[in-house]
């Protein structure tokens, strides 16, 4: 039954671009760590983080004509999240692509997957999140899903959930949840910009975080010098 | 039987040269998906493509005496192409083999094995598609071959027969076939051109490359919303 | 018993300082090619070469408590290296830790785990090597030990040998033999200069190492031509 | 949000049971190729079908405390299925755990992570598809879920799914369509009987499936020999 | 140009047979350690060797459609040698095929890629080498060719050279080689066979194989005991 | 330095042997959870369990030299721990080094690389843990060392340290602690019979450990249904 949904709910537009200010590492803690895809996704480029809306796109392997459909579901600040039916290396997405993605307003993309023409879309700055990087080519034989639930990179995405990828790795951020993840983003970041002035200022989190007790009750031993000298 | 064999022939240095015109991703699209290296072949360093004709060298695992033996036999333009016959990940080929093979113009090398002073080489200028980056040094103990066929990253390399690599990975092109798939090339390109000027208009490629009325007679559904909402 | 040794005996700092001008590929060679952790450690961005005296930490998996305890023991232009008694993909350390490791001199991080905030680490110039980019958090729950010896990436690594690590690897030497491998660094460098610019020169190996004769003695044949052309 | 669903609904036992009738790839097939747990998946011995209800059981990294919990909710032919909420190799489930779940009736286990205990587990003839064989141990420590939606091995498994497990790996049949699964499973099956017959029978399935037209069609050429014999 | 060679040469099918009285590590020694494929490649059961005439086929990702093509070309005691033109962990083979191939006399089948049904082809006896058992299916979709010369896990496999196969992996014997091989077999073997008997009667390889002297040349030291007991 | 170290200390030999009664998961626990090889060594074959004093051999990659010299000074009962110094895939120990090794009373092998012959082996019954199996060859030219500490897979073995191995993987036990560990795995062991006979009577973990106050404690929270039921 390969289906595709037109109009999804978004989460709150604010909500989603406010979430860019915030890193997948800290995102990723202020939803109880949750919603991190597996480490083998990586940049294809360094430097860019991004956030918005996912249009899930569910394709076949070594078959990249849902990505085709799904471009025309896409609104301004999406991003596209597509996983194969079953594991492929294949390149599915490259310029040609990403010129077309990028005329309608997506941000990136994230792919459980490969993709092609990394130096072409550096130069554009269309970031791309991918398991590997491959010219091997893709066909359009087999139909897939657009905005439908898909498990990628061991995470199910939702379409409408809240994407956010940096060089740290994406999280995903299902879209309810979105402005109370915000809220809980900005209370750790201000905890930490406190750590962060002690830290600099040369004291130990030993002292402002109180373990010295706790390691001692645990068992901690200290020793001046090694045995043997 | 350990053989060097002094004299290859080689493509149309035209060809070869005008071969760097295009990306792995095209060349390996215009000569019918054949001929691309296993993507754990990667550049260690991003943002240069080169072609040139194979000098390819067999080793022994660990052994990179035969690198010295092929440079021998390198003309300006030449890409050395290494494979061992067996599995290694040490680290054959280093700042001053780099430097012995740029006096003698060589281009690059391709290695199915690792390479090390990364930095040195990015400094030269000297670019390496390897399997790894790898301190681990080599002997020169055993004989191998210079210029007969090897197996390089799933591919089987001929002498002379044309490399192309850049960010998305290493292609090999028969030397016979390299004016055909230079011309293929072109008009691929061509082609190319005419989609992204398209999709940069902002059309989408259902409607250029009429794919609507197949989606729909494969079975495509489209819905407008999920039903849950 | 987890335990910490407060004070350990480090290397002569001129000897550990001078070691940063060899490459770790140089140094390794110099030591007899013994000491160099496993590939998989990779930098988290390129371009820095350090070395220091190892400040060694064994942590729980999934646990970063016990880098917060090491930091006290920490001085200036020591190297943290860190690994977990079970194998972890997760992010032990990111831009707070590297704050206070930097606030105290710590010159940088090898670690046969995760790091995150790559991009603020990158920034703040504070250089990882690791086995991966991961977003996933530690907790601090379990005690470890500080300044003992340690398996990391393959290698045993003892409090006080010197760390030295580029974009090829890490090495580690013992920091008894450090002003030894100093030594023969410098003479292997100096070997390497000659043969630089004999290689530059357009000289072949095959010559200045005089190597043609073994290869005949070995068996090695050389044809004008392959036979079918 | 730590929970356990006490009561999920299951397929009709009839169903269930009449699943093992058929092998992980005919039921792949029958349900349009999807459901399968990635290849990484394996039996600890081999010779085992099973088909059963999920019960799905959300854990913490290296943390078995809600394997515990599920054995409450578990009833006669069920199949545990239990996912970390990241990567996790530890073994999480040995012989004593399998004890108690053999006497509650469990037939057997899923588990995208480790189990030890491998010898008795083959002793006592109870079945694990996992990740790796691994002895390190678990903790009890974080609370996880149980009976939620969970991924394993990449695929949503949703409590009361069918779960078929065999020598050639780990499917998951949504519970609604079970039935109509088992139907396609049967007729699949009585084709394959036909097939079978004439191939025993010495017949080509070029011939009996028509595929020589469609072949020459498509482009295939037939030469007597190679050209150079 | 898929293309199919109907009648190959084959090697004199009494070398052939012998070749399966000697193991698979022997025959790569024999042969000066060439042809051994990598090894990733496993038989789905153990206990067997076999050794038969390759023939080839050179299938699409996925696609299997060229193995039934294959089998109109097979003879008795062949042996099929697949292997996709990139990389695929897909099923190509399982239980119907395996009736097919055994009612036309092959021997067996070696896959860069994945079988399934591996309970059902192992209680037929017929062995297959595989990179990984995978119950996901294929398709009949793309032509690929039959008897042309494949890279096979990193080897050269030409049509008619002969494949052995056993428990330890698989070795390709060249066929124009394969007389020679098996004289050098039998008298490895039989060289063996005396060290096996002196090993049997406690002698070390050490005197035997006059291994001291060479041992202290090189520079090896024997201590009575470690310094520190 | 390469050095044979010809007489070591080992542990008592009855605490040797009865370690062989307990598992290597329950040894791996009651030595709180350290000294497990990484769970890439697995056995050749299935059924076995050994312990041993460790013989240990560091060997030059792709050099099995050192293995014959070790032979020497093996005793009955004892086991081989082999790690060469830089990673390596090939087969270093086949059927005729085991011949001679089980003349001399050794008992097994555990090498972080690969073996082969394992039909033969597993035919004499001489157990190998090992990385791989791979009918690679090796060489005889490189010293290494008998007798000194090692890394095999990820741990420190020194000679004469108990080794315990089965089908879970492999444990290090030092020397001097053996007695203690058998202790503590016989203490361990009687807990797990009368958890193991609880079980069987069907009892829940979660009654006889008191979890379920912690449970609630932590703030797991009972649901009868799911919600859309």
């Amino acid at each position: 039954m390969p289906v595709v949904i037109q109009n999804i709910s978004r989460a709150d537009p604010k909500v989603v671009g406010a979430l860019a200010g915030y890193g997948v590492a800290t995102i990723h803690e202020a939803q109880e760590r949750t919603g991190l895809l597996l480490p083998y996704i990586n940049p294809i480029f360094k430097g860019r983080r991004i956030s918005g809306s996912a249009v899930t796109v569910s394709v076949a392997p070594a078959d990249n004509w849902m990505i085709h459909v799904a471009l025309e579901w896409c609104k301004e600040g999406d991003i596209l999240v597509v996983a194969p039916t079953s594991p492929s290396d294949a390149g599915y997405f490259g310029e040609l692509l990403a010129t077309s993605a990028a005329s309608r307003g997506v941000q990136g993309l994230v792919i459980d997957a490969g993709c092609r023409d990394v130096a072409e879309l550096e130069a554009m700055g269309f970031p791309v999140w991918s398991k590997c990087i491959s010219a091997t080519g893709t066909v359009k034989e087999t139909l897939g899903s657009v905005n439908v639930p898909i498990v990628c990179a061991g995470q199910i995405v939702q379409p409408g959930d809240v994407i956010v990828a940096d060089d740290d790795g994406v999280v995903v951020v299902p879209r309810l949840s979105a402005a109370k993840v915000l809220d809980a983003s900005s209370v750790r970041e201000d905890k930490e910009a406190i750590s962060r002035a002690r830290y600099q200022a040369g004291e130990l989190g030993l002292d402002f975080h109180n373990m010295r007790e706790r390691l001692l009750r645990e068992g901690l031993i200290y020793i001046d010098k090694p045995a043997s000298e």
